[in-house]
This record gives C-alpha cells, structure tokens and sequence, in this order.
C-alpha cells in the first residue's frame, strides 16, 4: 500500500483519469447510426460488440419467469427481503408538492410529478448484479415512474443471468431488451422500432456505456457518469486492523481502478492494516484484481490529528467513507463530501451495497462534491406554480414593467401592462 | 402564425434543433486548451472572440460600487424588492438532513451538505440581465454556498454592463471575471492560475457555452444545456385574446428560435388571437425578432376537448404555460411536462421572469419531461447515513454474505463476516 499525505490527493485523483478520447470517437459514431437506422444498427453493433445475432431484442416473459423458477429460494428470500429494505428507506423521500398563500390571494409553489419513462442499464457478464436491478428499479417505482424499460447485453449463449431476470421477476419488471452498450444507450434516447424512447437512463456501465449517456445527455437526462469505484476508511485506535483491511478489499475486488483508502490518526493502527491487507490477500478469489488496485490506487494516509483526517476525507470525496473511530457521530458533522458514509464496526461496506436500504448508486471519482446517491428525486421534477392575483398585480404590474424596460424587453413590459384594458371597459 | 395539429408536434419540436457539431469541434479545442495552459490560453480567446485584451480578469470593487452608484435608486429598489421575493421563495425549498431509527439501534438517512463552490454565467451584450444574476445567485446563496464566482464577457469598452454589477454588488457578489463563451466555462472547471475550479456551473449561454457546459460535465456538475425559451398559452373562449397574444409576444421577443404557442378548444378566440398577435407585432421594438420566431416557431392548436388540449401541452412540454381558462385548477393536477405554470390572467409570464419569487432559470425545448427549474436542491447535494448496530448485523450478516457470494464478490462477503472474529476473543 502506498503512504500518502494530504498533498498527494490532487495528483493521486488525476491519475485515476485514463484517455478515453478513442472511445468516444467510436460512441459518438454509435450513437448516431442508432439515432439514424434505428433496430438494424443495434443488430449491427449487437453482432459485432457482443458477437449474438438477435431477431429479436425484447426478453419474453417465459425467460423471465423460467429464471426466477430456476433461483434457488434461499436466494429469493433474501432478495426480497433486500428489496423490502430498499423500498422502505426510498419511500421516505417522496416529496410533496407544496403552495404558499398571500393575504392578496397570490399562491406560488412547486408542483412534484414523476416521469412518465425510465431506461435502466444493467450491464452484463461478471458485474450483472441482482442488487444493482433493485438499486435502479426501485427508486423509480416507489417515484411513481409508470414505463420502465431495462437493457441488459446478451451473454454468450445469448443468455441473460437468471439473478438479473429472477430480480426483475421480483420487482414485477417486464420490459426488458437483450441490448446492451453504446447502442442501447443510444435506443432508450432516440427510440427505435422496438424500443421507446426514454425520459431518463440510470445505470452502471463500461466506458463506452459511460460516453453514451454523457452523449445523449441533454435529449434525455442521465444518472451521473460513472466511475470506478472506491473506499475511504476513517479511522483512530479503537477500529480493528483486519476490519478495515477486510473492508478495503471488499472495494479493490470490484476493479483494478478500484481505489482504497485508510486514514487514520494512528501511526500503529497504519502498520497493522498494512499486514492484514497483505495476508487477506493472499487467498481472496479475485486476487489478481484486488492486488492490482491496492498496489495502484490503494493507499494510507496517516495524520497529526483528527480536524486533518477529517480534511483529508473532504479533499477525497469518497464514493463510500466508513468511519471507525471512538465515537463516529463526533466526525459526522465535519465530513462535508461522501457519496453514503458509514458509522461504526458493524456498518461494514457490504451492508449498504445489498441490504440496509440506502442506494448503492453512489457518486465516484470525487463527484461527491457535487452529486447525491441515486434516490426518489431523480426520478421525479418540479414545476413552479405562479398563480398572481389582481391585487398583486394592481400593486406591482409597474414595477414589473420598468424592470422589463431596464432589460430592453419592451414586449414583456406590454403584456404585463395589456392588463390594464380591463378597466378601460 | 402556423395551424398546427398534435400530429405535429413531434415533427415541430425536431424543427427547432440545428446543427451543432462545426461549434462542438471549437469547444472542444477551447476546452482543451484553456485546461493545459490556463490564463494564457483563456487571454488568447477573449482577445480572439471578445476583442479585448485583458491584463486582469477580476472586475475590480471599485467597479462593482461605481455601477450600483449609477444606477438610479428607482431600479435599485425594484431589484431589490425582487431579490427578496426570491430569496423568499427558495428559502421554503430548504431541505433537512433527516434520519429514522430501529429499535435494534440501526440508524439510516440521508444527510444535506451545500456545495463548496459554483460557478454562475451571465451573459453578455444585450442578454446581460440583471435577473439572471439573481435568479443563478440567490438559490446559491439559500442554499449556504460559500464561494460564488461570477463570469461574464467583458463589453467592446472591456466594461461589463451596469445593471449586472449593481446586482452582484446587492446580493454581495464580490468575485467576478471578466471572461465569456467556452473558455470561461472550462476556466470555472479545470481552475486556472487566476480562477478558481468550482464544483457546479450555472448559467444560460449562447452555443458556445451550452456545448462547453456538455463538455465538463461529469467533471464538474452542470444546471442543463439551455436551448432557446418557449410558451405555450392553454386558453379557452374565456381568455382575452390581446392579453393572450401579448403575452405569447414576450417570449417571441427574445430570440428568432423562442417559440409560442396557443392551444385552445375554441376557434373562435383562435381567429382573435391571430388578428392580435399581427396588430401588436407592428410597433414592437423587437419586431423583426419577433416575427420571425412567430413565423418559423409560432403555432396555434385549437382541439375538440380539453383533455386533449392538456394532452397537447404535456406533448410539448413547454419550459413557461399559462392556464387562462375558466378555473385553471381544474387542469393543473392533468398537466404533467412543464417548466412554471402560469395560471389565470393576471399570471402574465413576465411576472415570473422578474418579480413573483420562483425561479426563471427553466427547462426549455421539451426537457420539462425530465428536469426542473433551478432551485435550491441544485446547489446541495445528499449522503446516505448508514449506521448499522451489533443487533442487526448478528440477525442479517449470513444473509448479506450469502448476497455478495451469489454476485461472485467473495471479499464482499468476508468483509462482513470479519465481526465474527470479535466473539472468538
């Protein structure tokens, strides 16, 4: 693992920033011969990115329920207990549509409504994930999302996973399309023959799937753009060694631009992690993969005091941040940018990617600083209610207009002052 | 004016999107260039695009109290006035941290932090207004927003216009640069030796900016990628046909791509509507711009039922409606796509662009479908709060395990089943 200071954090997250300038020009390409020739250029790229040659796009609703038939119901259970967790947590976002009153008889407010589509991605092959189904889905349901339609790449045999399907089952999702990539980005924008075009797209993908929505962004919204992934463990004395070393691993096993990242107030408790990330290493499954990321982007930052671990967090801005230390609600307060931050031992990361409740659709690369975990609101928008009475416009329809004259928009002056014909009458 | 039908619609709307890629290709360059060498490249685009040579690009505070001094206090006191009925406004939007309990002693929730900085545009030459500065700054301010800095293209004199800092110098804007188009948004992105990188850009723009916007976005956080403005009027026999066209007039004004439009179920106020909006036209100072919106963008619809008029307003999802009809509440639970809705006569749109409160920072060009009016979710954003207890991950630690094992992710699983080591001591 590497040792870092503060000061490296800047060149440390630049570094995590490869050149995707190829792959753009290739998505854009995409993009536009979907947007263009609609299901025959998906066929296209189908064939040549995932080499199935598809008649037709749309899982029918034997597959699904064969898959969910197929899932032991060990696993069942459990999903949809996960997913009972999850809706219980988004339900507690819904917003209400609000109104204010004035004595004059004005009413101003803001009108909540849902969006009337929704496209998922669930990417395919080894990152095909039951809970990324429900991380997505779910948040548009409980919104009040009416169509959502979910692309998921076409495996080998031209297969969807049975977990992905069976969850769908669960979450009583039935448009589903074997498509996947830039050109199923590209479908749930523009729309095709088979496919409808979409309001929003949410979802995880590769680079070129990440490309697609930044593309397509502005014809229909977008999620965020997705990165790696990455940990920030927060921690003093009392956390224990082979706890946080499991739970920086449980983060680089996901990617080899992974990052994880211990910062600690303890000098002792930095050398010790060290030894147990080396040790737990050494028989995990995805080893390879974890050894790459922690050599790369792994690291520990050891500081004077707490106020500059705390700052060290901030300056990350990390995807996932756990904190253990002797009384994590003392540190809650100070941590400005963390995608979901976790208190305590038993707050261990896993818990929040599959069961607590809370999304794991979370902001990477340091867009903390900006972006919220995927929630109700997203799936959702606002309209302002303007609704003016005549006394208030009797009291400020000359204000209005000067304002409008200083701007040299003369029309907008006259149609608030078209009003007064009516007592011209 | 075009008789249109909502058959139309779809067709009309792809009417209004030209051709971007010749300026995409020049942002991108910009972009570029200004993210390697900073100042220098910034000063090599504004001598080039703005014909000003700037030694310094910080306007300086003896400008900014020079311009409020020039101003006369009859202006100063409506924008003053207005700057309260905003803050008023988006002070009730403030969300609260929030969280919910288990008896176990799990605790869960979402925390509100504001964002560090932002970045707001105002544009230039005869788009400098002086409510977009309020309208991009005040919900910042609510918000809690620490650092506000302002841009904007400085002026043939290098002047940037009065109006625009004596509103900076109100809200107690201090930081602003005298710097325009892409090359001021990927100043505010990437930071440079003189301006700082903020976290969040907002801001309408022309071309230029609108593509810069798309190009930092993921890097930074955007407000949209604003297009030209809009208005739909849902009117029936009830509405006076002069107010109606007037105010269809004042989004005509701005722009040769505005678009205005009357949905009605009567034929009757139709025929006025046109008749009026020719008869005003004539001696409107802005004509020529005027007209020509009217005539490539301006349309009336005249439906059989008001259900299909409402049908007819979500299709188009206009970034301002106005509900003249008999009782505008009856329609407003069926109005779905909508920036700010507008009812009854009194609600002319300018109203809302100056005065009333809500924000006039809108989704324009249909995008209602998915996005909201600037406000003060914009300039916060949310962390998931997990605290999971010793109780609650006795009772699902094997259930979470046995989840990350189904995904393939076996250091997942030893993470959380790590706590168990804690009972052999």
């Amino acid at each position: 693992m590497n040792r870092l200071t503060r000061e490296d954090i800047k060149e440390w997250k630049a570094k995590r920033q490869g050149d995707t300038s190829e792959a753009a020009a290739s998505v854009e390409e995409i993009v536009k011969d979907v947007r263009t020739h609609g299901d025959s250029a998906v066929r296209k790229y189908t064939d040549k990115f995932d080499g199935v040659s598809l008649s037709e796009f749309r899982v029918s609703s034997e597959e699904i329920s064969d898959a969910y038939e197929s899932l032991s119901g060990k696993y069942l259970d459990i999903i949809q207990e996960a997913a009972r967790n999850i809706r219980r947590f988004h339900e507690k976002q819904v917003p209400s549509s609000w109104f204010d009153t004035s004595l004059d008889g004005t009413l101003l407010g803001q009108k909540y409504t849902s969006l009337d589509r929704v496209g998922v991605y669930v990417p395919g092959g080894t990152a095909a994930y039951p809970s990324s189904v429900m991380m997505n889905i779910i948040p548009a349901q409980v919104a009040g999302v009416k169509r959502i339609a979910m692309v998921t790449p076409p495996g080998p045999n031209n297969q969807v996973p049975i977990g992905v399907l069976a969850t769908a089952q669960i979450l009583g999702v039935k448009e589903i399309y074997k498509i996947g990539g830039a050109q199923a980005i590209a479908a749930l924008a523009y729309g095709t023959e088979t496919v409808p075009f979409v309001d929003k797209i949410t979802g995880p993908g590769n680079i070129f799937v990440a490309l697609a929505k930044k593309e397509v962004y502005g014809e229909v919204d977008i999620d965020m753009i997705a990165g790696p992934s990455e940990i920030v463990v927060l921690c003093d004395e009392t956390a224990r060694p082979g706890e946080v070393a499991a739970d920086l691993l449980s983060q680089a096993e996901h990617d080899e631009r992974s990052s994880a990242i211990c910062v600690t107030t303890s000098e002792e408790l930095a050398g010790k992690v060290e030894k147990e990330v080396k040790s737990q290493l050494a028989d995990l499954p995805r080893t390879t993969i974890a050894t790459a990321s922690m050599d790369t982007y792994g690291g520990i930052i050891v500081t004077e005091t707490m106020e500059e671990a705390v700052a060290a967090v901030n300056d990350l801005a990390p995807e996932h941040l756990e904190v253990m230390t002797a009384n994590p609600y003392d540190q809650l307060g100070s941590i400005r940018h963390a995608g979901a931050i976790f208190l305590g031992p038993f707050s261990s990361e896993p818990v929040g990617d599959y069961f607590a409740g809370p999304n794991h659709v979370l902001p990477t690369s340091g867009t903390a600083r900006f972006s919220s975990p995927l929630n109700v609101h997203d799936f959702m928008k606002k309209s302002s209610i303007i609704s003016y009475s005549e006394a208030a416009w009797k009291e400020h329809a000359d204000k209005i207009a000067s304002f409008a004259r200083l701007e040299d928009l003369e029309g907008h002056a006259r149609a608030v002052e078209k009003r007064k014909e009516r007592y011209d009458d």
